[in-house]
């Protein structure tokens, strides 16, 4: 592998040619920047590139110990995260010029392993709506999605091996399937949100994006702080349950095909592969999303409603004028069905190893203003449950499409060996 | 009244002043600064008073129109908080010359309602228990309790009507205990917490401390930023259970005295009260609450571990350290076991409008050394359930020590309904 060609290894190879002394974390940032310098002028990935930080981030780690798990590794940041040492625009002109005292926890801890920050990637207005100017990298005429746009496109085009993201409703997952790469949403509170620009502190969820499944174990071990256990092998067939989801109706074909695809090929590679319904109840979790992040909206925006109004997009006033007129009392129902759904799907889950269901409801649409739609992704981030997506299926204009494994909250590592097996059996 | 002794008047009692004309936001400002000018070198409840901002706010609010519930109104943020126009020190030299870009929600809003910021008031390290340098009002050989320090004093010794607070064990209830004042920590997600340097993000809860229950009303409609009803006129005798917890070996005398002489007082005056034990799997709480919170201190102090160790107090090193070797399956753990608590403490509560409950373990301890035992609260915090904490007793040093009441989860107008009929029969 050719110094030029480092920038497309995943995390882990790197770190395996870093330990062998075959390549140094000088030459893969600088062939990652290499990949930005020609690619950046279409993908538009990036709010703030680090080069010379980077570079010597990277020279000080070569010169050092190993200092842990992501020891030389270039990563992006979604820029509605914090950084000591960087800009952060939360995606809002807002902040243009804002500088945080201090890193975020996930930006603090990939860096207290190694981790080289290359610079923040494009968010959508505080993680809302409002696009910014990422275009997927298949197609720049379509979206990447969103809200973390820039980490889902600068993962696929091969500019750093590693990114992180936020999700409220989809914003990890979906980006991740329509630039065709892959993703972790881990369960709600494993992540440290410190220093992440709150959407909804119910739901926001900080994610990782790679280019392998043993990349989100590495990613998840390194931001979650806890031990690597080595890429999950993925040994056992796991037992499956096919969830079409209250809004299957919104699956576009090229969606329905991947699931029923990966579904049939799976039960043929000898996972046991049973259709699952959720409760009755689980069809109005959209609803209860939507309340409690509107509500919130008025409260989390407050400041930027006093002071800032006219610099706030009108989709985002909008939602927030919608919040407004929400009661407490409303509030407390949305609460308090989301925790019932909450409670109850273990028992929906009762006899598998993981859900398989649809990542975003079909490949990135045409246009950059739009970023899709998250309606099969809010119910499993309002439920606390970790989500991985993998790439491996096309639609219509050959943009990519990817499926969504969903796992019990909390055994986030047991999703990942599952994911492994999956993924094999899919490739 | 005198413009000199406006300092001592309830919030409500301002605004009544104030819409009446019979005073301007101007004189009430005049007097409180007064008041914090005699009693500060004794009391230091302030990290940064913003005299001259204040002024200047209270001259614009009394030459405009009524800007919303707390037109006028003197209040105090903790300094774990963030406020665009003052630095914000999260009680930490790390944060020494801090100035945040934005308002939290539970500055915005009351700001927005028109509320006249004076200053931040002291908290400990990171609202952790390293602490400031407040002294009890009532005596300054006591501690005031914390981590709300500052704001329990200011409040106590009438240099503003309200002040917030944070909470993530007993940091709100305890002091204002200690203080002798009213405090409402409302149910967990009802205020927002953006802008609050985190303590544990599963637990931290803003609250509000005053001088009377209408007070705590008013507050919690204006960071809540709902409807304000009036007054709560606490007509109904409350259905009461008298809850002394797994702990109660941990009350001192005072304590023991305070809940049985409330006991006997309320049931005279005519409200049922009986007692209730809370279920035996909850003599677990604290040890959950420990395991969260130290398993989250890694995380969300990550960026101070890394660049600034030597400047955290060795009590907060040694929290870290301990949730160092915490796994991920004693944190799944230790959440499983306090979402079947919240789960099971609606059956708990059955039957009883509110639980009476200690505030503390007793009177404020002698010396500023501790801010004293959150035992009493931490269990409280983890349920997640709305608290008030009443005055109304002393202990052996002529201390205050209060009484708790506990409401349910997001129903907080009724806790302070209740809390007023309660409060009406122990003065």
């Amino acid at each position: 592998m050719t110094s030029g060609s480092l920038h497309e290894a995943t995390a882990l190879e790197l770190a395996r040619r870093l330990d062998a002394g075959e390549t140094t974390s000088e030459r893969i940032v600088q062939a990652c920047l290499e990949r930005i310098a020609a690619r950046e002028p279409t993908v538009r990935a990036w709010t703030h590139l680090d080069r010379d930080g980077a570079l010597a981030a990277a020279r000080r780690l070569d010169g050092g110990p190993r200092a842990g798990l992501l020891h030389g590794i270039p990563m992006g940041i979604k820029d509605v995260i914090d950084t000591a040492d960087m800009p952060t625009g939360y995606g809002s002109p807002i902040y243009a010029r804002h500088r945080p005292p201090s890193d975020a926890a996930t930006v603090a801890l990939p860096r207290a392993a190694g981790a080289v920050i290359m610079g923040k990637t494009v968010t959508t207005e505080f993680a809302n709506r409002f696009a910014g100017p990422t275009t997927n990298p298949h197609n720049p005429a379509h979206t990447p999605g969103g809200s973390s746009s820039g980490s889902a496109a600068a993962v696929a085009d091969q500019m750093v091996p590693l990114a992180t993201g936020t999700q409220t409703g989809g914003s990890v997952i979906r980006p991740a399937s329509y630039c065709g790469v892959y993703a972790l949403k881990p369960s709600f509170g494993l992540f440290g949100t410190f220093g992440v620009k709150p959407n909804t502190e119910l739901f926001d969820t900080v994610g990782v994006m790679a280019r392998s499944v043993a990349d989100l174990a590495l990613g998840f071990a390194a931001l979650a702080s806890v031990p690597f256990a080595g890429a999950p092998k993925g040994e056992a067939a796991p037992r499956i349950g096919v969830c079409r989801t209250p809004y299957w109706d919104k699956a576009l074909p090229e969606t329905q095909h991947a699931l029923a695809e990966a579904a049939s090929r799976l039960s043929r590679a000898g996972a046991t592969v049973v259709d699952v319904a959720l409760p009755a109840d689980f069809a109005r979790i959209q609803e209860s999303h939507s309340t409690i992040s509107g509500f919130e909206s008025v409260r989390n925006h407050a400041d930027e409603l006093r002071r800032h109004h006219g610099l706030l997009s009108l989709v985002l006033r909008e939602k927030i004028d919608e919040g407004r007129h929400l009661s407490i009392d409303q509030f407390r129902a949305a609460r308090r069905h989301a925790e019932r759904c909450r409670a109850g799907f273990g028992a929906a889950m009762a006899g598998y190893d993981v859900l398989l269901t649809p990542s975003a409801a079909g490949e990135a649409p045409a246009g950059l203003e739009s970023t899709g739609n998250a309606i099969f992704n809010g119910l499993w981030t309002l439920l606390y449950v970790p989500c991985v997506t993998l790439p491996g299926f096309t639609g219509p204009n050959r943009l990519p499409v990817g499926v969504q494994l969903i796992g019990r909250r909390f055994h986030d590592p047991a999703l990942l060996e599952a994911a492994a097996w999956v993924d094999r059996h899919l490739r």
